[in-house]
């Protein structure tokens, strides 16, 4: 069976830069990150037996101990108690949410009304918040950039993994709010590059395979635009194939969502290319 | 016969202060404008009368002359060599003007490259585009901003005459073009304050008089507009009044276009008190 891997799948490169980090900077003491590293429990315990841990809060890090800051960032405050607690920081924020955290913050430090296009509840987004003085409005919708009053000088950035076409159809309605508006646009690559690489080999296939969590957004949403192109299959792990999926099928793509690990994905492509249909 | 006029009509604030301006400083001296002060030779020659000629360069003007600079304002250039020449300048820039120059001229200074949304021959918008270095691009259409390069950080301000919904759309193309993006929107309300205020009128009168130059493109728009909501005709002068039009007809509206002097519209309100149709 022939079988293609989207040119860009699973982990970004910020996410494995993270693990890249949590992993190199784990011994040889004991290291926790600072919430979940990724949505994957399978990642996350992989990383529990090389002894980067899980930690709610910084208080749960003995004295002197290592704190893995996970990709999406935190505020300020944490740096602080993390010095003041004299913690060793491993600092994997992706360098993409760095930008839009120092973006905010210098928007709010030189005087403009900072307005975040995000999700209200995301990490990022609490994080960027945190870094643009709290006084940020979060909005994800072109209605909630109808409700903000008028802003003199309006700061907007937005969180790495938004929607460009959502981002534009928001920032054109806050054109409305303001006649200064410096509009910094922190959305990063990879969200894009995953779903057009998806697209562009689901066309030239006769199935797709998209790999992750049935409660992915980020995969869901894979699994919809292949849907369009192809006969598209979402599953989260090797063991979901069905045989009678194969019939008449002689070339498979494979896509992942942002949280699906490599293994998992080299398991269905190995199991793929060996499928003997019968 | 009932006449009312529109809340805003004729000449605007920026032009208004700029014809007071030129009549208080004409005297004692001969005193000049650098190119007509607005497009309406009845006004240009009346103010001729008065003392204040026009002239299409500084040359024109006599060492200690005084130059009067009109409401779409010029680039440093021209007030560079009147101090050279030791000229009295009567600055008549409108304010609205001045903060779109100066606008441009800061996002220049500050490194951005400056997209000027306007029209490229109109006087103001050259004047803008002198105050940003002259490496500015100026857009009047969406096409045209597709057109554009990919830009690091870009700086945009517009003609203050722009249409607003025009200058939306327009943005929301530009978001495509870069990341860092400062907005300035340097459109003033009188265009729009005229149109709402036509509209209003038009919607309680059996008539609508538009009121002035057959090629003025803001006058034009007032009467489409108007003829949306009722019977419209647009005039230069009293003497196009037909008796006619006023048969069956209770109450008037009058508006006129930005170039149309008071004296003009006076005319017309009188003769239309006064009229009976017979
Ligand atoms: S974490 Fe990933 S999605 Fe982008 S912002 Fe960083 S590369
Ligand atoms: S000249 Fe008039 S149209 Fe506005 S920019 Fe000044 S008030």
């Amino acid at each position: 069976m022939e079988v293609i891997l989207a040119e860009y799948l699973g982990f970004c490169y910020g996410v494995k830069r993270a693990i890249h980090l949590a992993r190199t900077n784990a011994a040889p003491g004991p290291a926790n990150t600072l919430g979940p590293i990724i949505h994957n429990p399978q990642m996350v315990s992989r990383l529990a037996d090389e002894g980067v841990g899980t930690v709610n809060s910084l208080d749960e890090i003995p004295d002197n101990g290592t704190v893995i800051i996970r990709s999406h960032g935190v505020g300020p405050q944490i740096y602080e108690e993390a010095k003041r607690r004299n913690l060793n920081v491993v600092d994997a924020t992706c360098p993409h949410v760095k930008k839009a955290q120092m973006a905010a913050h210098s928007l709010f430090e030189d005087g403009l009304q900072v307005v975040i296009i995000g999700e209200k509840c995301h990490p990022e987004v609490r994080s960027i918040m945190e870094w643009s003085g709290e006084g940020a409005y979060v909005i994800e919708s072109e209605a909630e950039a109808d409700e903000l009053p008028k802003i003199g000088k309006l700061g907007v950035v937005a969180q790495t993994t938004f929607s460009g076409a959502k981002f534009q159809k928001i920032v054109s309605r806050l054109l409305l709010k303001s006649d200064d508006i410096h509009i910094i646009r922190t959305i990063c690559t990879a969200t894009d590059q995953r779903q057009k690489a998806a697209i562009d080999l689901a066309r030239q296939v006769d199935m797709m395979l998209v790999i992750g969590g049935k409660n992915s957004a980020n995969t869901t949403r894979l699994a919809q635009l292949c849907s369009k192109e192809t006969i598209t299959h979402h599953i989260e792990t090797a063991t979901e194939l069905r045989d009678e999926w194969f019939t008449n099928i002689k070339k498979i793509g494979i896509t992942a969502g942002a949280s699906t690990p490599d293994w998992i994905i080299k398991e269905v492509y190995q199991k793929c290319r060996t499928w003997h249909h019968c």
